[in-house]
């Protein structure tokens, strides 16, 4: 008997594998062939154990002295990451960041497909932003199942976020990339990434003010 | 000799109080007044004794059972944070992703205060974006000069990343907070925080795959 063991990937090392990634795509446009942890590791001001570790998830190996092949590195990555394959996904919210999500082309090379957006606004029913439909928010469901959609966007206000987010799990969404700054209350089964731009713009304001004290002294 | 000490706040309490400051401000909604970090903690899947930590960086004081007042609590992570001040801030490049920042009304909730957004486009310099005029990037020295600004938001594709960084550091910005997929190389003294969407996506998209591996077995 054959046991199958699937790894779960910890956090850390998925927000790092796209960061080797868009380093790699950056060194085959320079007409670089391969690569090694070391370089990798000091390019991105990390320790090489960790890079090899990372990379080891992707089930690519490296050989001793010229390292990693970068278009298979490429390729593995972004298997590992589902971001070769297309994933159907729908959009609630059609507000500034929704409305910029609809538009940002490099999420199509991560195979973030959008085939609808919501909204409960009437007169953005039935319009097209940046060519993607949007419609009244109380048809999610129909559309959800008839596209066999993966992932929600959430880009709605903290107000409405909870409501939206019940209703995408109802219509039968398992994975919430959740954009409004607030905490989902969801089943166990359903995953939620939170993309909160305040925690990353919290570090930025309160490092500025320990630099200035520190200065200041 | 009294001695001042700055304590240097770990990133991943910096991440997690813009989640107790949002948590809080929803309490204070519903009318509620005093919470314990028991309650936070378990309000975000957090731990009790990590909660409390966190929020000792901010340098309040819970009292005994009724915990912390919310309202001071509130307020004393928008000051630690420097949300409760204006910081001046420009954007460069205003493609769909710029665009939407400039029009994302939170932003000035966390003292963000875009004065001038810049762009190499011809056809763009000149024109208002939610408000915020376009400049021509080469003007961006005297711009930043003038309005002492702190803080430079970097939204342009990732070929034109580094370039746009140097010239912001060049014209005085302290802190860049970079949208561009890429790993900026910058002096020591200058702060980049990597907003990157890709790392968060990743995340999403690795553990919809390791979900569905699970179910099929």
């Amino acid at each position: 008997m054959k046991e199958i063991k699937i790894r779960t990937t910890p956090e850390p090392t998925l927000r790092r594998l796209p960061r080797y990634y868009h380093l790699l795509l950056r060194l085959k446009e320079r007409g670089i062939n391969d690569v090694s942890s070391t370089v990798i590791a000091k390019e991105l001001d990390l320790d090489p154990t960790q890079v090899r570790k990372d990379i080891e998830y992707t089930e690519i190996i490296g050989r001793p002295k010229t390292g990693y092949n970068i278009s298979d590195l490429i390729k593995s990555i972004r298997t590992f990451l589902s971001w070769d394959t297309n994933s159907n996904a729908v959009l609630v919210g059609t507000g500034s960041l929704g409305t910029a999500m609809l538009g940002y082309k490099n999420f199509s090379k991560y195979g973030l497909n959008f085939i609808a957006a919501f909204d409960i606004k009437k007169e953005l029913i039935g319009k097209e932003i940046h060519g993607v439909k949007v419609y009244n928010f109380n048809d999610l469901k129909e559309i959800i199942e008839k596209d066999k959609v993966t992932i929600g966007v959430l880009a709605v206000p903290v107000e409405a976020a909870q409501e939206a987010a019940d209703k995408m799990i109802k219509g039968g969404i398992k994975a919430i990339w959740n954009y409004a700054p607030c905490q989902l209350k969801v089943d166990n089964s359903i995953l939620v990434e939170n993309a909160q731009l305040s925690q990353s713009l919290a570090v930025l304001t309160r490092k500025i003010t320990e630099l200035y004290l520190k200065e200041s002294l």
